[in-house]
């Protein structure tokens, strides 16, 4: 058996949270190092590393839920934009962040990456589906 | 009518990208200026600003094939994980980044809120749903 993650002992009710919404697939809390105010994680309860490895009816409830809260932050916190990351190096257990975000530098990402057109064309034809 | 965003002109073929994947609603292409190597744009051809924004279905089917295609790139590039970004102020045209992320380094961006736990609070029960 796996070890329970942070979140798992979050929604087990083991550890506290900013708690905003709950249901019985899915919990969403504050971030508590937050990018910007109203920073939120949306978490399916069953706990599963990478996103991509949901079963699809809980991927496709985690994000159904995630764009509900999304449009009810950007409401309720009036930013420009409700951005989404997800990269989950952090914590084993798949987690959408909702961000509050006004401009482009609040999700500021160093390109690392320089690509000239001869290997952007290699890597769409790797790509190619 | 709206402007025709650089997306739509690459949907109609006026512009090239480099494609990785079309149907009827999704188009997927390389970012130019991508973060890692691998790094793709998913594009509904529905031409909405806010991913909030788009009707259900539209959102639910740009998911579905974000999740297709995430699978295909951490499969092919092999890296050890792919992210995804939504943020939307270089154009106004919904778009899901998929980009192959290696270790937290590759989505680092700054805390700007400094949240003590009494702000937390509050957010939280401004938030609540």
């Amino acid at each position: 058996m796996q070890e329970p993650s942070i979140f798992t002992r979050i929604i087990n009710g083991e550890i506290p949270a900013y708690k905003i919404y709950e249901d019985d697939r899915v919990i969403a809390f504050l971030d508590t190092n937050p990018i910007n105010e109203g920073h939120t994680l949306v978490v399916p309860k069953k706990q599963v590393d990478h996103i991509w490895d949901l079963e699809d009816d809980d991927y496709e409830y985690l994000w159904k839920i995630s764009k509900k809260i999304g449009q009810h932050i950007r409401k309720t916190i009036g930013s420009t934009r409700v951005g989404v990351i997800v990269e989950g190096f952090g914590v084993p257990h798949t987690h959408v962040h909702l961000v509050p975000i006004y401009n482009t530098d609040d999700f500021q990402i160093p390109k690392k990456f320089k690509a000239d057109e001869e290997t952007l064309a290699e890597i769409a034809k790797r790509l190619a589906m």
